[in-house]
């Protein structure tokens, strides 16, 4: 189960290719800053997901949803903000939100909310058939 | 308004560097994907997503939620069906649906729904600010 | 050994997402595209690159040129016309030509040239070791 | 004209989604960490990619080469170091180490050069015609 401590904050910095056309970071880039967020929370409780696939526990994403409220520039630092809600035996819950923390030549105030999402996270083993989470990290 | 023949399909072949460490299509993949079966679906009404920004209306993604079923592999064929299932003069939604139809050496029944998602698109002008969409967009 | 007729074309639709804040295509989308090249070659000799990695086999990219000449834009379509020149027992030489050929309201003649490319791969196992490639794909 | 300092250093953790079945980073990803590594370079000199742009210098890519020598991993630390070798007035010449400083249970001796690469950028304005650079960055 996870504990009020289950939350943690990962930044990034915004890259000219994941930002499109409109001089914005394109939609898409958010996904993988969503994955840099729990991957670094789970690093956080002690165990790196790389080591827990190497023990043969794969995390397999099933549901992602995201709201996109303000545009994120190019240059932008941003911070993930990740929580760990809940689960069960042989799910995952996170909740994010993506936050500009710094922008050179702002006119907006900062901090900016740019967007919120969830996942749902199962865990699979190296065939793809649904197993259980590790005790230490259900309980924990 | 959207009319009984808002849907269509697009097909992409699973490219080796959208796929992951689990040797499966990764899930930020699939997001370019729903794009590509959304501005085809524009194309067919008669005016592609290139000159409609050309226009002046930029279409921004305020929504996205996708459901993982089924894992999507490395250099298979993928059908997107994309449903234009309404929206007002300012927003317009989709439905999609990602179907493996081929795979070599396959061991599944084929096709396939590996994914289904859900995206509401917003209407801005040059400067980001909400405009009203083009009439016969709306009324089509 | 490469024959006179190895050489192969593949198309693609330039995606929203492979476009960056200039409006072009940024300058990384382009690699996948050879990937594309590349593989769309060997499946024409008879065997995909998938089913090449299932019997052992798998390709590493050990060099990599481009010669970007001119810019492609959003929802063009691109031709990648690849060619296969040579090699040895444990490497493969292709050289591509990046060519755009439809482009919605084109102001330039076409098609036309946006870039050259070169690349080596060379084959290892499971592991990473060197392997030499399998006969019949180095004396066809 | 570069100086002796015109060198920086940049670091990336590697992400899961630019990693490819072979559990090794797939060989575009490496591009946006030059671009990272030249970007950053230039911010110390006082001026960030960004403003430049928003003064109406644009640098686009026009060469780009790279050995790939060692496979990355995933969650690996990657050092970009990054070398201002030259250029003209409308040319900008850099050369990239890509070295894996930190691996979790590494089998081997780091640091690691992983890759060594080289760009070359031109100006041009924002119709994409040739320019030359401004004077500051020319003669520093």
């Amino acid at each position: 189960m996870p504990t009020a401590s289950a939350s943690g904050s990962s930044t990034v910095r915004v890259r000219y290719c994941e930002c499109d056309p409109m001089g914005v970071a394109h939609h898409a880039s958010y996904i993988p800053w969503l994955e840099i967020g729990r991957t670094d929370l789970l690093r956080e409780t002690g165990l790196s997901y790389k080591t827990l696939e190497e023990q043969g526990f794969f995390l397999v994403i099933v549901r992602l949803d995201v709201k996109y409220r303000r545009p994120v520039r190019y240059d932008d630092i941003v911070e993930i903000r990740t929580n760990w809600i809940g689960g069960s035996r042989i799910k995952i819950e996170h909740t994010y939100e993506v936050v500009v923390t710094r922008r050179e030549n702002a006119r907006e105030t900062l901090p900016l909310t740019a967007a919120v999402g969830a996942t749902t996270l199962a865990c699979v083993n190296r065939e793809g058939r649904p197993m259980e989470l590790p005790d230490w990290l259900v309980s924990r």
